[in-house]
């Protein structure tokens, strides 16, 4: 374990190094280098597809579910996608360099804000292996050296490509190091990683709800978390009611396993009445089980082809991330500002309406990333947003809320460019 | 204990409340708070002044010295300039509300970004009452709630000083509870409420440089952190001389007890043997005392009237506070870089050159959060860099970087305004 923690501590260095470089490498450089990837990765898919064959082996040998094999699984077309995706981070503005809020001072001082990269970015991750390729491809587009380190199980797989990452950038001209893999799969590194705050700037975990809770608590550098996302969608008494049927429809129906779906419908006592039958059958011809309060299920009881469930105090605030939805009737706007204010997870909250007052209060009112008027909460997503690819989606408040993009994983510097100034 | 922990959660708990109105409060309001604070701040100067002298009596008896006790001390003169600076804060731009990067999407979705602010900010603060005032005037500006924790020395001052911005504040039509005091100022107290991350959104800590770490240490928020600036010059080879002089001079003697002021000058070998003497003779009229390097001291040696120390390894990457310089000889701009990066805290470094290409390189390759070419590292403060007031320095990366102003107390929430639409 101690030769472990050396090693990691010794690549955290060279990480560390390797950013100086890069945070003012030309773009050229950088596109060359994902350019460099994405060929590599198809000219090396024997190599890397034999070494995600023995991680399925081992997995299948191992039990592992027919989910989670799926997850781990590469094959060559999933090989051409991860490296269509390099090619379209290529594609994406390069966020460094840009000087932005520069004014000159009475005193002839001019100074402004230059837009640098972070630093150096951990990522902890589970069994996707495509997720080696990704982060590597938006932290070195960004200027970012990056630690990776990978779950157990795709191992041979995460190995194999992160050698074809590191070689093909260093052929383009990256300095040495700016991608550093941990082989050593044992937990107590990622502990002794996150306590790296003076070489790791911050870390992004990719996985489950339960990995992002213990890397946020542990860590002591910053981290991206978020991912969790208990959606309410509002229908007010003055929606649109065709509208709002399709909204809801979509938000719940469209991907039901990702964070940006329904989770609560909250529908306004005034229009339950005709609402409600609406949606619960377009939701029940798509196998939509419907957890109800006792006013949504005194309307809905007699309906028949519904999958109707009465709601228990764990259905408000709860992400289920299936084809379930929490249904409750309120009495106005307040009771619905109230109902998100304390179940929100602060992510994707929308309110259907063609009241321009309330639409304006739930905009102003609602504490959340994405606050939505009459649209899908489904469109929280960094290419939906018009962001190109996507580093993960933050329920925090601080630094960058929402989406976050190459430009979130960059910070500033002040430049004060002088002639001889000094302070009277 | 239970029962002061249960106040102090019954705080935060009324202080999330008022933040979700203040939020979306008019600047009209939050404006007329402020003149409010700022007229009964002289209007009851009996009373914050009563209570202030009762904290000096008790502070003096107890042995305090005499710095601390200046710092502690309240006076008419001091409460103006209080009042005063609140008036400034009034007259600042209101962030919150901005609307940008507002888009329409090929969908006809607009999606854009709205400035809110980050919601309950706690202030942990030592000796100084006018941070009570400080901090509570640019929290209610930007529309933050804010929990106030002062040292136990001015409790009587801060108490009387929290209680005019309470009253004043509500009286302009404040919500309830914007402007919380803890009054019980025991240890354990602030431990507890830098756990309250569901309550707080950020710690903004004021004092030494042990307050802060400890406060960064603890608390399970974001925090501040900042202050401490380990602040390099280094005079190039092409150094135009007279300017180089005034310049270090300038950083160094104008108020030397600041985080801005230089801590070590680095100066080219090329042009020491030109330089030294000069800078050396200024500083030595002013008292600094030079912790030179072995060459540096071969330079100054035969020279009269200078307050020369050998240098120590301790004195690079030491902040002074006091008439103290270290002083070393490099051979090239790349052993100054590396000395910054080794040695500095990232808070202000300065190149003072007439060559451009190392004007362009210190600027791209020093990683800090104010980087100069030819004028005083001094200037790194808020309303020096035309911000107006200053909540801090920073020095991380995370958010935002160097002096922050009442835009860096806001966060933004996307807004998405639709007409129907659905994902695909």
């Amino acid at each position: 374990m101690k030769s472990a923690i050396a090693e990691l501590e010794a690549k955290g260095k060279a990480a560390k190094e390797a950013s100086k470089r890069l945070a003012y490498l030309s773009t050229d450089i950088k596109n060359r280098a994902l350019g460099n990837i994405s060929r590599d990765l198809l000219e090396r898919k024997a190599e890397v597809l034999a070494a995600n064959k023995e991680d399925y082996k081992e997995a299948e040998a191992s039990g592992m579910n027919a989910a989670m094999l799926d997850r781990l699984m590469l094959n060559e077309s999933r090989l051409e996608a991860i490296a269509g995706d390099v090619l379209n981070v290529a594609a994406l503005p390069d966020p460094v360099g840009e000087i932005f809020d520069m004014r000159t001072q009475p005193n002839g001082l001019q100074i402004g804000k230059k837009r640098v990269p972070l630093g150096v970015i951990g990522a902890i991750y589970e069994s996707r292996p495509n997720v080696t390729i990704d982060i590597s491809s938006l932290c070195l587009k960004s200027g970012n050296a990056v630690i990776l380190r990978g779950g157990k199980e795709t191992i041979r797989s995460n190995r194999a490509l992160a050698r074809v990452v590191q070689e093909a950038s260093a052929n383009a001209g990256m300095p040495d190091g700016a991608v550093q893999f941990i082989e050593n799969t044992d937990r107590a590194l990622v502990d002794h990683m996150l306590k790296m705050s003076k070489v790791i700037d911050l870390i992004i975990p990719r996985g489950g709800a339960g990995l992002i809770r213990s890397v946020a608590e542990k860590a002591s550098m910053p981290v991206v978390t978020g991912g969790i996302g208990v959606c309410h969608t509002y229908v007010d008494k003055s929606a649109a009611v065709d509208k709002a049927v399709a909204i809801a429809y979509n938000a719940k129906v469209q991907r039901p396993t990702v964070c940006n779906a329904l989770d609560t419908l909250l529908v306004h006592a005034d229009i339950a009445g005709r609402y409600l039958p609406l949606i619960a059958a377009e939701w029940a011809g798509a196998g939509v089980e419907m957890h109800c309060d006792r006013r949504a299920l005194a309307i809905l009881k007699k309906q028949s082809g519904l999958k109707l469930v009465p709601a228990t105090d764990e259905d408000w605030g709860k992400e289920f991330l299936a084809l379930v939805a929490a249904v409750k009737v309120v009495d106005s706007l307040d009771e619905a500002l109230e109902h998100i204010a304390r179940y929100g997870s602060g992510h994707s909250e929308a309110i259907l309406t063609e009241d321009y007052s309330s639409a304006m209060r739930f905009l102003n009112e609602v504490d959340a990333a994405c606050v939505y008027v009459n649209a899908s909460t489904r469109f929280t997503d960094g290419a939906q947003f018009g962001l190109g690819a996507e580093v993960g989606i933050s329920t925090q408040k601080f630094h960058a809320r929402g989406p976050l993009g190459l430009k979130e994983l960059t910070t500033y510097k002040w430049i004060i460019l002088g002639s001889g100034q000094v302070r009277t």
